[in-house]
């Protein structure tokens, strides 16, 4: 792993670094977050009585769409053109808490772990925006990445 | 609190829910949030080598500018004016984790927790995208709505 | 109604025209179209098999979506404070043909029917998107405004 | 043609779908619509009295603009880098419409057929903009792709 | 005038101040600039040759497309319900330079010096988008704020 | 140099024009602009006393972020993988003015002068906002390209 903040430069200046020399490979990320909830809430959530709306379903979308909008979020990052987005959701009935997992490729210069870790974060604001009239103590953790595949860094993987 | 998910109507259908006939009141929202890295990152962000860059001014303006774009990313949010965004950082040397609070205030219709909210982790993205190149293993924590004031219903102040 | 194109000014340069000197006031604008498509396209949309994934729930998102972006979209549109967009979908099985209808508030100094227009056609592209694979004839039809109340001109009503 | 709904994956949940696979070759797509109006309000768009604006050369724009948006806008939509965007106007005087067609072009991994949709729509919304302090009635109809061409699934012309 | 810089805190940290407590008022900022080319450029846009097309018509939808999107690119910039915006140019033959002037219109806590601004510099860059093909070496001098009414610091009137 | 106005077809009409069948290569853009003000503000920017805010960082970003919009602020720009964007800036005590130079790196079928611009131009516009508290006078000017290098027109280099 490199000793350096990359981006700077070598005078402190913020700098969206050059990637250009860098050959395009297939990229993909995968990042992990949940959203800590009364258990209620999650009851709600999941209720059969799907009549009640489905709010993950619409967290889904704005994770998709937030992950499209991650060089306009964050200053520093690369725009890319990602060939795909998905995210999937994992609920612990019981344990008052959704997993969210936002997978992220693209074939290009640099890597999507922003893409990934912005998709989870736009979605577990959109679980909290959808129950807050019911639940204004959610929380939201632990969002990390849990793998990275291509590049010249190569693949990483979180220690379990 | 109410016991309805605001942000569908009675068949369950995603809306915007009507706010035109609730006064405009002055609002205040404060979230929290935390990130957790390696203690050598810490000490880099703060180092006194501060022509390695500021990592925390670039993440300071991220977040206000993610604040403003808050209606974008969640698809339920209302359009607002806000009239101050301020965020502040808290390092906590020794233990490897840096706190984000931020602090939203609109005169309007509508609350502004998830402006509050989503200041906090456009923060918290971009202190992960400028150390990402050597703490990949970083992780984002508790967000969540500390106080809010303002409103039909009143005061949210969180349990300590 | 007015015989000028208001948003050109006596020389014929285009103007966002200035409604500062009017009167805040409570606007509603409603808006159709429709989509025309195979019948067994609107059958797949319909199907009790959901598991399939929920077109119209996307495409609701999408419109309410566009709503808020309209001044970015059309040049001389002025920016507005929304205060609730819901779109409703009618299906007309046998008919081949899916009915899109999207209500505007706002309370402000000029009126939604763009609002309204813009997330008819936000949604009814995206049913055209998501199921595009399986229908490339499908048609957009009859984006019309239905209704709009308030503001100086007052009520207009589309005559059956 | 697929028998699939391709933006949901396997179990119906939205995704924006791989794309890295596929070859980038050099893709066209065509689409039209029209926006059916008043004649007078047809006679004024086209009146040699052209000081008063020029209500298409507005569209025009917008159109261009509203195609690079597509991302933005169609939430399960890749980003492109679009090569070209081209928008002709087709008035029929006597028959009180306009036609729209829209070209897009682009080298790369998808197709642009919600492109060149869009940017008709964009369009038409404009001219409605431009209009509706004249004739609130006037009607956008028969959005529609015409053309296709590059990809898998290779040409597509509407029937006539 | 202050003497303070108003967009950091008194410790220094950028903030986007509060103005909520500030009354609306109707404010209005006029601001000009110009861009500096070839003789044979500007003969080229004045041309009577108009089916060359109408740069300057571009150039004043970017202006006013611009002004709207004020808030995303200066980053302490508070949104704005912009009531009008208005862009004139006037070209000085045989001096190869066109004015550009905006003025812009609120009623709102704030001013619109930035949004004047940025309109005119929108409009400016079109300009030399629209004719570099010809003419790389155009330069964007003075745009500066000419005057500005309304709000607690009242009437600036740049000396002539 | 092409004596056309390229942003035209052969009728007048605006549209994006087609760049598919131009080959990729890395290309380079450098641009240069400056604000004029007085001594003293320039004082306060460079004072030692950094407490009171880092004007220049804020518009190093500002002028970062902005490049990455240029084809929502260009109406016929195309999109652009920017592969790198710096931003320096050269105060001149004693003189009231800071340069600023904006390097921006593709590969791809178009340059980037707009992108390079537009940095410099948002990068200005920032300092003013930051500064327009204690001096609303500032001046932005000689914003012009320096330097491009790739694509088939070749190396550009304004004279000294």
């Amino acid at each position: 792993m490199s000793d350096q903040l990359t981006h700077f430069d070598e005078e402190g200046k913020a700098i969206m670094v050059e990637v250009g020399d860098k050959t395009p490979t297939q990229r993909l990320a995968i990042a992990r977050g949940e959203v800590r909830m009364q258990e209620s809430t999650l009851g709600r959530i999941l209720d059969g009585d799907f009549s009640k709306g489905d709010v993950l379903a619409v967290a889904r979308l704005a994770g998709i769409m937030a992950a499209k909008k991650t060089p306009e979020l964050i200053p520093l990052c690369h725009p890319l053109l990602l060939t795909s987005i998905a995210i999937d959701f994992f609920p612990h009935p019981g344990e008052g808490r959704v997993e969210i997992e936002a997978r992220v490729r693209v074939t290009g210069n640099t890597g999507v772990e922003m893409e990934a870790l912005t998709a989870v974060s736009g979605a577990a604001l959109t679980i909290y925006d959808m129950c807050k009239a019911v639940d204004k103590g959610m929380e939201i953790h632990a969002i990390r990445l849990m793998e990275k595949h291509g590049g010249k860094s190569g693949t990483y993987l979180r220690n379990a």
